[in-house]
């Protein structure tokens, strides 16, 4: 581990009494409205559940968002649920200022031990070679978005919402990283699953607040870039979910989310 | 309320005191293995937090089956997380002879209420209406697969596993409702999703346990038969995942899951 990696610092837990760990939700991860990211929030309740749990691996985590993030010292409240001979669940509360901002629970593995059949009816995104792409934002500046700085996106061309153009097409493929050299490893997966900027902006909004975030790790990841695929099908009544797919350099499926999220109210702009 | 149709009766749970509830899983929604569904279980956790939420619909809800239900008397013991202005969370522990079977956690919203901007770019199942169309399971005896009687499905042509020739294609389309006459409304559809065989049987499979399943209800369905859309299309070293949509008969998405789930291991038959 490279403990100076910001995500390893940032995530960090120091273990109190019974199952109470200290955290500090820094503000190096501070997405669209300078708030600290909801992926973010997920790997520190992750953290500290592997702290409890005794597998290594989140399998599947389910975070309800609760309220707005807040940066400063937090605690970490787990409790071990059940542990199997396989398998492992958890549940975890990230607590600032005394009230309560997500609640998660996960099932740990080890997905270094997991077998059976495999069949895959999916292709993982055809993109570019990471130098051949560019940077989905470039030439926006996102102010306060400090997490563009600890994520590095590769595509193959600027998101229309970036230049000012929405497409309408609430979908996109691209390549995503940890700046700074570090490899994402199945911990780091349900965080980087929320580190976007979500794509409704392509339908001309300026945001969207998860509700809730189902994340299922389905293997280890090989080292280097991970291509991504997101897309959102349903908006009805301000809600939609958001589908995500996380392949590995080895052309494997290793991450798949979905969330429920809420549009802002009366804050569409362009071709809504 | 037809409070003597089954769903209504089967899900019934009695206050005690402090968010606890008696309740009682009955056998009449027994799945393969003749065990208590899993979504019937939801169904029951939902039916107790509806009694301590100030909403009556949920909105989305995450289930995690630590132990394989048990049929007799349980007990569901429920904690208000938070209460919102527009929203409220809640969790549920479904606890058979002392043993914690199901945690749930749940948003509850009023779905009569909710408003804002809706896209959908995706369409219901093309299905003959279902006068026209037969039993998927038509001539399939399942032992002891109660909720067969509990839930109507019919579909263009029955499916392959069921006729002894699994397709390979795990994905399938097709009406649904409770037998009875009762129509579905939001708080039976997280149980609905769950409510047909896994379609990984189209795989040549016979069975699969659920690990992980998170429900959107995304609008109050109208009353009729609901089209169904359910897929598969990671199986990843036995762990698959299985999407569902529900559509009502005015042709609105009314819910979408995801389920984690893990295949028997050595117990695959046919085209493996």
């Amino acid at each position: 581990v490279l403990s100076s990696h910001p995500f390893d610092a940032d995530t960090a837990v120091e273990p109190l009494t019974d199952g109470l760990f200290a955290a500090t939700v820094t503000d190096r991860w501070n997405a669209l409205g300078e708030r600290p990211n909801g992926g973010y929030l997920v790997s520190l309740c992750l953290r500290a559940l592997a702290g409890v749990l005794p597998f290594p691996d989140p399998l599947v985590v389910s975070a309800y968002y609760l309220r707005p993030g807040v940066v400063g010292r937090a605690e970490v409240r787990t409790e071990v649920v059940r542990i199997g001979r396989t398998m492992a669940t958890g549940e975890a509360r990230l607590v600032s200022g005394g009230k309560e901002i997500v609640r998660a629970v996960a099932s740990f593995a080890d997905l270094g031990q997991v077998s059976g059949r495999t069949l895959v009816l999916n292709e993982p995104p055809d993109l570019p070679p990471p130098h051949e792409c560019v940077d989905p934002y470039e030439g926006r500046h996102l102010p306060g978005v400090t997490i563009a700085d600890r994520v590095e996106l590769r595509t193959a061309k600027p998101a229309g919402w970036a230049q000012g153009l929405p497409t309408g097409q609430p979908t996109a493929e691209f390549w995503m990283r940890f700046a700074g050299g570090r490899d994402a490893d199945a911990l780091a997966l349900p965080g980087l699953v929320d580190a976007v900027a979500p794509v409704v902006l392509e339908l001309g909004e300026i945001g969207s607040s998860t509700v809730e975030l189902t994340v299922h790790v389905r293997a280890r990841p090989a080292a280097g870039w991970l291509a991504c695929r997101v897309s959102t099908r349903h908006v009805i009544d301000g809600f939609h979910e958001e589908d995500f797919e996380v392949w590995d350099s080895a052309g494997r499926l290793v991450a798949q989310s979905r969330q429920l999220a809420l549009l802002p109210r009366g804050n569409t702009r362009g071709n809504s």
